[in-house]
């Protein structure tokens, strides 16, 4: 079913990160899945939520940090009790999709449904919902022959931000899904320009679509301690404080996905639709942008700008003035400012780590 | 006399203009003069009362706007009842210094002193007191003998900002002292590296020496009307809000100096002290400033640079983080923000004009 609920289709939204690239405006007490990035009075959060809403109604489950869970069911009113499953400390994707999948198979168990669930990150920004919801779709008829299935977007410039998923054969019987024969690292600009030349690859999203017994599985085969914690936890949500610190701090791609795709378990549907994690100010001001003019994230009127390019965010109410500075980041937050420019915006990240080294993590 | 007190010597000290290039920090409710601008705990108004109270005492008078004499009796708590003219709006240098004239020219009437007056702004930076003593003492000798005497700065580099003196003869039984050929414009870099070429040149600090009744005598020559009317206000300090507005706006270089030296009356005597006038960011960042490092006027454990020159302010307590930025300009104040570079700083008086035209003077 393309544009509309999906019976059974689960959303699962991990929603960690504290965006240390996009210091200062988020920060670790409140992240970027938090702000509206995109300037349309929605903040990442409620658009991954608008986004999913069509295909799983109220089957959304946000998984995040108990320090942000009042402000996501402050955001997300629509969620239900059991919308927002709170980790007691950040212990990476595994444990956070991990534990979701867990409580969705007790659930498949005890309903009969036939649950298929998909992981959305919380901080993405993608165009075009209606192209995003035929894929989804796609991912799910793939997921129901338990396949774990993740969306592949189609590159648009060879980055070397993201990882890459190497494409292998078709699926029999499905439009367009292929099984991957890889999951790739992030490459260099060079070795991405071969990978885009052969038009055999893929950004890898992180989106993984499956029934959640095939993901736990998929991780007892790895890990089977990992996989029983998981499904103990599920069974007496009562020992998760308990439980929950001596899970392995990993992410899902190392964890399952890599090795799941040696095995030739994982396939792939291809996402032709924008797609951006977002990941630092230069890619901000990708997304927002004009390369010609300053980008204003916030309030037009509270900037002035003369021969200036770049990306200027008024987070503080204050009056911005900028002259003479091409591709310049100016982030200018209540309590912290940052003047860079876009070519360095992964260095703000070592900002954010001096300033913890001076003892004044408050400010980050 | 050199380093101390000079009989009959009265520092006039006209103190406006907003200082727009340097806003945000400099507003027109609270210019440049009343502002630490070196980091030295002490205001560029202090700073002048404190160069020249060796010279004078308490001979001191300040002339400023009346929306700023609480602000000058704040920070010069020494000044007696008559320390401060208060203009009640600004009309140029000639009135300011010219009304200062007309009350000094009645005291000396009055008391019989040998009076010799000195302006010197309120804004500039002056590094050696002890060479500008002997400097401005040599200046105030010829005075008595009649001559409108001013400053001559040993130019240290071509600048375009500065106007010019010509030298011409020397002063006959005066050690160092010259007749002025003439006051040249700020000319184009070029043309001022001719001049710095020819060795004649010195540059106009706007410094003026003299008996007051030859400064009002000078100006009576191209506009009695304005001379009589000084000296009618300062016989009858009563009238000062009737007649004050009728005065023209024009500055003492054109209204007296550039004349009187057509006419051979204008001496000079050469200063090698350290000189500046702080007319924007880029010359305070070359007065603070290390080219290899970022500056910072203020509190430097808010500041974190990476690979970045220039100069940060930050005033308004937030932590200011910079990367990747050479020759950078960051002025952070409460309620505004300044992001530009060393070279475009002049241009930051159009941001001051452009928020005026949008209605927000409360700003500049």
């Amino acid at each position: 079913m393309v544009d509309g609920s999906i019976d059974g289709f689960w959303a699962v939204v991990p929603a960690g990160g504290a965006g240390t690239r996009l210091w200062p405006l988020s920060r670790s007490s409140s992240p970027k899945f938090l702000h509206d990035l995109t300037g349309q009075g929605r903040t990442l959060l409620e658009q991954t939520y608008d986004r999913l809403h069509p295909m799983v109604g109220n089957r959304f489950v946000v998984v995040t940090g108990r320090v942000h869970e009042e402000a996501v069911r402050e955001q997300l009113t629509a969620l239900g009790p059991d919308g927002v499953i709170a980790e007691p400390s950040p212990r990476d994707s595994m444990a956070a999709i991990g534990l979701a999948a867990a409580v969705l198979e007790r659930r498949a168990e005890e309903t009969g449904e036939d649950l298929v669930m998909g992981s959305f990150a919380a901080d993405h920004v993608i165009s075009d919902p209606a192209s995003f919801h035929r894929t989804v779709a796609e991912a799910v008829a793939a997921a129901r022959e338990d396949w774990l299935v993740t969306i592949g977007i189609e590159p648009t410039f060879p980055s070397s931000a993201f990882g890459y998923i190497r494409q292998g054969d078709a699926l029999p019987g499905h439009e367009r899904a292929r099984v991957v024969a890889a999951f790739v690292e992030k490459p260099s600009v060079s070795v991405a320009e071969d990978y885009l030349a052969t038009g055999a690859y893929r950004w890898n999203a992180g989106m993984f679509v499956c029934r959640p017994g095939v993901l736990l599985d998929l991780l007892a085969r790895e890990s089977p301690a990992f996989a029983s914690t998981l499904r103990a936890i599920a069974a007496a949500p009562d020992r998760l404080d308990e439980l929950w610190p001596g899970l392995p701090k990993i992410a899902i791609d190392h964890a399952v996905a890599e090795p799941a795709a040696a095995d030739g378990r994982v396939a792939t549907v291809p996402g032709s639709f924008g797609w951006d994690d977002v990941g630092d100010f230069d890619s901000l001001a990708t997304l927002l942008g004009d390369a010609e003019k300053c980008s204003v994230l916030g309030d037009p009127s509270l900037v002035l700008t003369q021969q200036s390019t770049g990306l200027v965010v008024p987070a503080s109410g204050r009056v911005v003035a900028v002259i003479g500075l091409d591709d310049v980041v100016v982030v200018d937050t209540p309590d912290g400012l940052l003047v860079t420019t876009r070519e360095r915006a992964q260095d703000v990240k070592a900002i954010v780590a001096e300033l913890k080294d001076q003892g004044r993590a408050e400010l980050t």
